[in-house]
C-alpha cells in the first residue's frame, strides 16, 4: 500500500425530504448564488423546495449552466458574484452545475489575470474559494463529495480538470426523489459513469491492496445488481437511493487510498467530448474496453480477479466481453461507429493533441500518443 | 435505506514515516498536551519521533492513561490543561488514549459542574471541545476517525460512552510501523475488535442496503484474509497496513449509513469489562455468538447471507460456528469459563444493571434484562 493522505469534509444529507436541511447550513449573513442548469428543476418541484428553504435570504439566481459546463458561462457568473458580493454558492443539479460552482468559487478569489490558468495548472494555484453547498439531482460524477471539477472551453475545443481541497462542498443534499423525473438516458449515463469511476481506481495490476480491491468490487457488484431496478418505471425509491449513494462513494476517492490508478479512459474520453460533443458516459463506454484490450498483458491479472469476483467468470477476455454486454444491457453503445464518428479521424486528431501536450497515461505512465491513436482506431 | 447525515472531517495521514507530517497541522501558537499511556512508545521509538516533530513548541506531557481510560485520570489531565492553558491535545497510542483525549477535550470546556454528565447524556450536551490530533499505535477501536469515546469509572464499576461531532480528531497519523512492537495479544484484540465493529453495523436483518452490506462484507473478508499475516513474525508491512486501514474503516460509521445496527455485544461486553476487567475484545468474542444464538430467528436471514458471501457456507448455524473458530484461530477464547468467571453470577449482576437502567438493546430494541441474562448464562 502506498502512503496517502485523505480528508473529505463534505457533510452528506441523504434521503427523502432532506432539502430543507440546508437552512441551518448557510450562514444567514451571506448572499447566496442559486446556480442551476436548464429548467428541469422548475418542472420537478426541486426549484420550489429550494426557494422555500432559502426564504428570507438574499438570493441571486444564475441559470443556464450547460452539460460540460463552459468556461464562458462560468466567467459570466464570476462577474455577477463579484458585483453582487455573493458569499455562498448553492449548486442545484448534476455534476455539471456542481463543477461550474467549484470553478466559479475558485475563480472569484483567484489573484491571477486569467482564471483559465487554474485549469492549466490542475488547481495547484487555488489558494482560497467561496463556500459551496450542493443539491444533487443527477447521480453520476461524484462531484458532490470531492474536490474535482471539469470545465470546457468552446473556442478551443478544450476540456480540462482541476482539483483543490478548497472546493469540497460544505454540504450536499442527496434526495433520491429528485432523480424521479430524470430521462432514462441520464440514469443510464449515471450508472456507466459511476461504474467507470470505480474501474479507473481499480483496473490496474494486483497491488497488495486487498481492502481497496474489495471495496471497489462491492461498488461494481452493487451497480450491476441494481442497474435494472434503477432504470425501471415506475421508479423504485430503494434502487434510486442505492444508485445515488453508490455514485457518490464511487468517486470520493476513498476506494483508491494507497492504490494505483489509471484514468486513461477519462482522459481520452474528455477529448471525444471536446471534439464530437458525446456525453461523458458515452465516451467512457467506448474507450474503456479499448484501453483494456490494448493493455491486455499489463491488466490481465486484475481483469481475471474482476472476472472471478464480480461476474463469476474465469478469463480476462470474458470479463471484457461481459462488461461491454453490461453497457449494452443499459442501451449504451460502445463503438464510435454508432455515432457515425470516423475512428481514423478521431485517432488522428486526439493522438495529435496528446503528442502536442506530451502527456502519458496509464498506471505506469506508458500510454502515449501512438497507443492512444491505436486504442481509438480499435473502437470503430 | 433510512435517511442519514454523514460527515467525517478527520484528515488521515497514512503510511511509513508520516509522523513528521503533524508539524504543519498544529497551530504554532497553541500549547500542546502530549498524552500517552504507559512506556511502550518510549521503547519503540514513537516517543522520540513525536518529540522531534514537536521541536520548538510548548509541550506538556501527560502519561499514564490506562487501558479502559478512567474518569479519575482524565480529571487530572483536565486540571493540568486548564492550569497550563493548553490549546491542542495530541494523543499518542491506542483507542484508550484517544478516547481519553476526546473526553478531556470536551470536559475542559464543559459548563456543567461534573463532566461525568457528558457520559450520562451520551455527549448531546457537548457544545465545544479543544482540537485533537492523534498518532495511532494500536489498530482496533476506530477512535482515530470518529466522534466516539468510552470512559470507565473505577469507583462505581461503570463504563459509559459518548458521541460528539466536536471531538473528531483534526488529523490522525496511521503509520503501520508503529505497530511492529505490539505484543501478539494486542494484535489479536485489534483484529477481533475491528471484526465485531463491522458485525454490529451489519448483522441485523435484510434491510435493502445492498451497498452497505457489501462494504461490510469486504471488511470482514479482508480481516479474515489478512489475520494470519498480521499476527506473523517477522512483521509484514503490507499485512499491518491493511489491518490498520481496515480497523479505521470498520468504525468510521460509513458502512452503516442508512442501515440498521445492533450494538448488543458491545453494550453487554462493556459490563463484563466493568465488573471483571476483561479486555474489550475478549468480551466481544464471548458475547457476540451468544447474541446470535439468542436472536437466531431474527438474524437468521442475514446470518445466511454472511455464511454464503464471507465463508462460502450455507446455514446460519455454520456461520456462527465458523466465526467462533475464526476467533479461536487467533487464540481468542469465546467462553466465560476460560476466565473462571461464573456465567450465573455475570448474568445476575449484569442483568440487574440493565433492569435498573431500563435499557433495551438490539436493532428492534427488544433485548431486555431477561434476554441479556440468558445470553450471558449461555456463555459459560
Amino acid at each position: 500500500m502506498d502512503n496517502f493522505t485523505y480528508k473529505n469534509p463534505t457533510e452528506i444529507l441523504f434521503g427523502k425530504g432532506m432539502i430543507p436541511e440546508l437552512k441551518g447550513r448557510i450562514p444567514a449573513s451571506l448572499k447566496v448564488l442559486f446556480l442551476y442548469g436548464g429548467g428541469s428543476i422548475k418542472k420537478n418541484g426541486v426549484y420550489d423546495q429550494v426557494r422555500d428553504a432559502l426564504k428570507g435570504r438574499k438570493v441571486i439566481e444564475f441559470s443556464g449552466v450547460e452539460p460540460n459546463p463552459s468556461y464562458e458561462t462560468c466567467l459570466k457568473a464570476v462577474e455577477i458574484v463579484r458585483k453582487e458580493k455573493v458569499g455562498f454558492i448553492l449548486a442545484v443539479g448534476g455534476g455539471s452545475v456542481i463543477d461550474a460552482a467549484k470553478f466559479i468559487a475558485a475563480a472569484v478569489l483567484f489573484k491571477g489575470k486569467d482564471p483559465w490558468v487554474i485549469l492549466e495548472e490542475g488547481g495547484s494555484n487555488v489558494k482560497m474559494a467561496l463556500p459551496i453547498g450542493t443539491i444533487l439531482t443527477l447521480p453520476a460524477t461524484g462531484s458532490e463529495s470531492n474536490g474535482n471539477a471539469v470545465i470546457s472551453r468552446g473556442s478551443t475545443h478544450e476540456k480540462l480538470s482541476f482539483y483543490s481541497s478548497k472546493v469540497y462542498p460544505v454540504f450536499s443534499v442527496l434526495d433520491p426523489k429528485t432523480t424521479y423525473s430524470l430521462p432514462a438516458k441520464y440514469v443510464r449515463n449515471g450508472i456507466v459513469d459511476a461504474f467507470v469511476h470505480v474501474m479507473e481506481q481499480y483496473m490496474t495490476y494486483p497491488a497488495k491492496v486487498p481492502l481497496q480491491d474489495r471495496l471497489a468490487e462491492s461498488l461494481l457488484q452493487t451497480l450491476i445488481e441494481i442497474a435494472p431496478a434503477a432504470m425501471k418505471r415506475p421508479v423504485q425509491y430503494e434502487a434510486r437511493a442505492t444508485f445515488m449513494w453508490s455514485a457518490t462513494l464511487a468517486l470520493n476517492y476513498l476506494i483508491s487510498c494507497g492504490a494505483p490508478q489509471d484514468w486513461s479512459a477519462h482522459m481520452i474520453g474528455h477529448e471525444l467530448t471536446a471534439f464530437y460533443g458525446l456525453d461523458h458516459a458515452e465516451t467512457l463506454a467506448i474507450v474503456l474496453p479499448g484501453v483494456w484490450r490494448h493493455q491486455f498483458k499489463a491488466k490481465q491479472k486484475k481483469l481475471e480477479q474482476y472476472a472471478g469476483r464480480v461476474w463469476g467468470l474465469r478469463t480476462a477476455e470474458e470479463a471484457i466481453v461481459k462488461t461491454e454486454e453490461f453497457f449494452h444491457s443499459l442501451k449504451m453503445p460502445t463503438r464510435l461507429g454508432h455515432y457515425k464518428i470516423s475512428a481514423e479521424e478521431a485517432a488522428a486528431k486526439i493522438g495529435a493533441r496528446f503528442r502536442e501536450r506530451k502527456v502519458f497515461l496509464g498506471e505506469h505512465g506508458t500510454i502515449g500518443a501512438v497507443a492512444i491513436a491505436e486504442i481509438l482506431r480499435s473502437r470503430a
